[in-house]
């Protein structure tokens, strides 16, 4: 077994602003305390112009509006940002690009996914996904899969102190390197999406873990970032599969112990 | 321990319709067949407006129509509805009701949770549920939250199927009576509301279990049903547990074996 993960991001499970002490009663009818998640609203500007408020843990608003506004196709990968402007007693962030940008009219028109949490994805990405074709070499070995679960599994994280809580990362090789955690699946994934962006970190050699299921949703937003490998400890739905063999998206599912099932990409493992 | 469940309702893991066979490869390059849940789109119009269109298994259009559309406050418990049409092969369901309603004002305003996959709520709901008190005197005996447990993950489900799905039961004492699965829980939990509605089932003496977290999402869905007990499997959020506090909600969570937390409405509960 490998050293530990090394992180340039990792949760913050003592941070007490992310979690609160309640008090309650065991199945013995114990008076108990205990440690539980706190949400935050965050209202998320474009330039003039209200987008979505989204409940999240609060830990980077600032990755996490970037992400979303890039998901969501309001923000490209060109536009430059001018300014981030972030009140943190209004639970406001605006985002300020060079680009003039409206999206009334796509604010009107969203369609619902299953995916967890936000699940709301406009019509027009996948117009654009479908047209996208992943093209990194990078390839998975067989034993790094366990390795990646087994370093996030043992990462101290929100999920090991309160539950109730998503966590996606972003691995190099057999380590993940970016860890974040939310309330929405989603927010984990646009937090680490902005993160990427903002920082300029490449993608096509990196791989995608999400403790979530394997939707639709979440295969939009692997590759639109770029990441040609997506694991899940969770299932697969139909729907998911069809759009990773369709961008040529790697698809490792059920990854639990030393078991896992690939549904999508399969020239991208290699077995020993 | 009591007999197996008898269900008005239950999943149904062995309609083809629900799931779907796509082969891939095991952890030793093996070639499997997996099953698979499948998505559908299911787009909803109240009288002429098009309200959402939502990613769902598809198994019971109408109920979630209905349970819907009573969770967004578009359609009111007092509503006389005068025609229901599903057309399968648009994937489209129109609800007419006698009262005349334009939501359109309201489509441009939602806020977005973090519940698990629909995650849009309407900003007048909140003040809606902050004025509910429930007052149902029901309790719940320890035994029957391990009992109620137990006869769920021992029912034939997609879950226990194909994974990548969330659950939800109706329960009167220790037998869970309305079991529904969906790619996203608001589903589940809004097929559920539909159901009850158009059945007249009575709440007040019912519990609610979800496999799902406790999120202010789910408190507010199980609020509006008038169930006074919800119980999950999974964690709690802080806002979760605030707006149980505010609405008198029983809030039973992290219920496993014979182990779980009460974090609000413990007066409901019989230790013995």
């Amino acid at each position: 077994m490998p050293k530990k993960a090394k992180y340039l991001v990792a949760p913050k499970p003592k941070d007490t602003k992310l979690t609160k002490l309640i008090s309650g009663y065991d199945e013995n009818n114990k008076k108990i305390v205990a440690k539980v998640i706190k949400e935050k609203s965050l209202t998320i500007f474009l330039n003039n112009q209200e987008i979505v408020t989204l409940m999240s843990i609060g830990d980077h608003p600032k990755y996490l509006a970037i992400g979303y506004l890039l998901n969501q196709n309001m923000l490209k990968k060109n536009d430059k940002i001018t300014k981030i402007e972030f009140d943190k007693d209004l639970d406001v962030i605006v985002i300020r690009t060079r680009r003039k940008t409206n999206y009334e009219k796509k604010l009107q028109k969203k369609i619902t996914t299953s995916g967890c949490a936000i699940g709301t994805v406009f019509g027009d990405i996948y117009d654009e996904i479908k047209k996208i074709k992943l093209k990194s070499l990078k390839k998975i070995k067989h034993s790094w899969i366990y390795e990646i679960s087994k370093k996030i599994n043992l990462t101290p994280s929100l999920y090991l102190e309160t539950g109730a809580i998503h966590g996606c990362a972003i691995i190099e090789n057999n380590n993940p390197i970016i860890y974040m955690e939310d309330v929405g699946r989603h927010n984990a994934v646009d937090k680490i999406a902005g993160y990427m962006f903002l920082k300029k970190i490449r993608a096509s050699n990196k791989f995608f873990y999400t403790t979530g299921r394997l939707t639709s949703e979440m295969v939009i937003k692997t590759v639109k970032m770029g990441v040609p490998i997506l694991i899940s400890r969770s299932g697969f739905t139909s729907w998911g599969v069809e759009l990773a063999r369709n961008t040529n998206l790697t698809l490792i599912g059920r990854a639990k112990g030393k078991k896992y099932l690939v549904l999508a990409g399969e020239n991208r493992i290699e077995y020993k």
